[in-house]
């Protein structure tokens, strides 16, 4: 363990993972994404822009996938991802690749998966940044990569008809929506994301299939808290909150 | 009054509305639409397939609108709004203009309306439909006019920075999206209609704006029961029910 590095207990099968509240945490949005995945027995698994291995993690724990990679650029963030693999002693399911999403395609090859998982950067406008190196800014803001590298890349790694899933801020939509139409990968799932019911959204899940049919379901809202430091009964129940 | 007609009190300012069930009755998406679209006062508003004039009437009744328009295809639909508008005594204020969508910019010139709000036909599959030319099939599926010639003619006749108001099916974004994009009305807000709070929505309502910058806006949800038969408190406060 490296300095101010801790192991947290994920609350499913035992899973633990490595953090550094230096670096980043994983928050709710990669436990919510882990939920609205649909993982299927076999199927290979590529997650963009992994940090510290939460989603290959929990993916694996809740899923019958055949193989996690998580994909991280940050060789610190990559070096925490592998050592969490091996104190859950997951090495034959789970692989940590260090590499730049944008480089991902030559990394990995075409059409190399059946579903690809990503939580990106959330932010496009980089303006004020102090300190541009750092693992915080560089998971929030779209230094190393754009949503256009995430979206093309997925678009040239996933099988026709593979799976993408993706969690974002709702203000980014007509981005997204607009970079997957021009890929190719049709939206077939979105839900909204609320702090409370009553509340805008302040998370966006989608699901995407590339060369999909034309035709989205909006599913029913999902409601983090029921009041004040109250989840909600799905919270609770599908999360372990 | 012809055969099967009536007259609906519309429950605001003492407005009336006469319909014929035999036709197309307005339902609860045009009522939610003259709540979601803003017009300011002495604007321009035109109403893209107005039916018998709900939309003109409503936001006549709601707002200090300048001058509100709509336009019908089928002449009995407008011959009734044009009696509707003579039941008010808004004939100042509203006009029914029989014509197509598809020829609109014709019929008013570019860039004409500070507001173009539309309630358009939501079904593009139309096999199955046993009579095509019947009022109920034209006004809920896309017969006369398609999603891409309301948005295309909605971008000619805006003016720049114009707004434009749509209720849609959930499941059409990614095609409002893509033709928004095409035509560069920036979606701006968006707000889901859902029956309960737990169900998906069965209704979105779109703001869109001619040239504007890209930055959506997901409102909270808007529910319209709270329980059987029980409508919200937003529903009864706002809109009257």
């Amino acid at each position: 363990m490296n300095n101010n590095e801790r192991i947290d207990d994920l609350q499913i099968n035992g899973r633990r993972i490595i953090q550094s509240p230096d670096r980043f945490c994983f928050g709710m949005d990669a436990v919510l994404l882990s939920g609205f995945a649909k993982v299927k027995k076999g199927e290979s698994v590529l997650d963009l822009g992994t940090g510290t291995g939460i989603l290959p993690i929990l993916l694996d724990a809740k899923t019958e996938g055949g193989h996690f990679t998580g994909l991280e650029i940050q060789p610190e963030s990559a070096d925490m991802a592998r050592r969490s693999v091996i104190l859950n002693n997951r090495q034959d399911k789970i692989d940590i690749v260090t590499g730049d999403i944008k480089n991902a395609l030559n990394i990995f090859g075409a059409a190399s998966f059946d579903v690809i998982v990503t939580n990106p950067p959330y932010m496009n406008q980089n303006h004020g940044i102090t300190n541009p190196e750092s693992p915080k800014a560089i998971a929030r803001h779209e230094l190393l990569c754009s949503l256009e590298d995430v979206i093309r890349q997925t678009r040239s790694l996933l099988k026709v008809n593979g799976r993408m899933y993706m969690v974002h801020r709702p203000f980014r939509l007509p981005d997204i929506m607009e970079l997957m139409n021009e890929c190719g990968i049709e939206p077939k799932k979105m839900r909204f994301v609320h702090p409370y019911v009553d509340r805008e959204p302040s998370m966006v899940l989608i699901e995407g299939v590339r060369g999909g049919n034309r035709r989205l379901t909006v599913e029913k809202p999902l409601v983090i808290y029921d009041g004040p430091g109250e989840y909600s009964e799905e919270i609770k129940r599908d999360y372990g909150f």
